[in-house]
């Protein structure tokens, strides 16, 4: 990923978010392949706002997904391939995971470039 | 960290997440002395439930903090040596940041320990 792909483009607030934080088990087991895939899924779905992601060398990860609304969330966990990734996740991938899902109310950051066509520094001020 | 402490330990929601994602510029610019400092005075702030976090090897991180109320996040921003961190932070350790504030709606994780003294399980369902 490049230093700016890193950051999800996201619109002005409300929309949503789903916090996954998590420590993988040892061994890959398949999870390459799967996370790709699950991220290409994510991406196709619709409400699909973005993705930032990280895993620390110790193993524990945080992605968050960002979503038009929780609708959209709830559609995207109906998909067959996700609710399988998530079955077999539980105990393949994961030794533990918490999903929480938040509704954005504010956002903002430095430099100002997230919000394409709109005025930039809108809701500064930390 | 130990394995168990890099998640935060948080009540039935509702409640409030700070997701902080940044890239951190080069060289540790007393960063390291900051971070700590930062996170020993949010911990003893009122609300304050709980912070995951990560950073890669690329400079990307997520810190996510939790909280009781909107009005905790408030007044920890409000915060003298906070509001100095975040000034200085703009330029001297982050190349860039974003600050989303949401509210957590629904959460749920597998093994399930994270709601002592309530029934596990409760809000499952992935």
């Amino acid at each position: 990923m490049s230093a700016t792909s890193d950051f999800a483009q996201t619109p002005e607030p409300p929309y949503y978010a789903v916090i996954f934080s998590s420590r993988r088990t040892e061994g890959d087991n398949d999870y390459g392949n799967m996370a790709e895939r699950m991220a290409s899924l994510a991406a196709m779905q619709p409400g699909f706002l973005g993705v930032e992601s990280v895993r620390g060398a110790d193993g524990f990860g945080i992605t968050v997904s960002y979503w038009a609304s929780a609708e959209s969330i709830a559609a995207w966990k109906a998909d067959v391939e996700h609710a399988a990734a998530q079955a077999m996740g539980k105990a393949r991938w994961y030794e533990h995971y918490e999903i929480r899902i938040a509704k954005v109310e504010r956002a903002y950051g430095r430099p100002s470039v997230r919000h394409c066509g709109q005025a930039a520094g809108s809701g500064t001020n930390a």
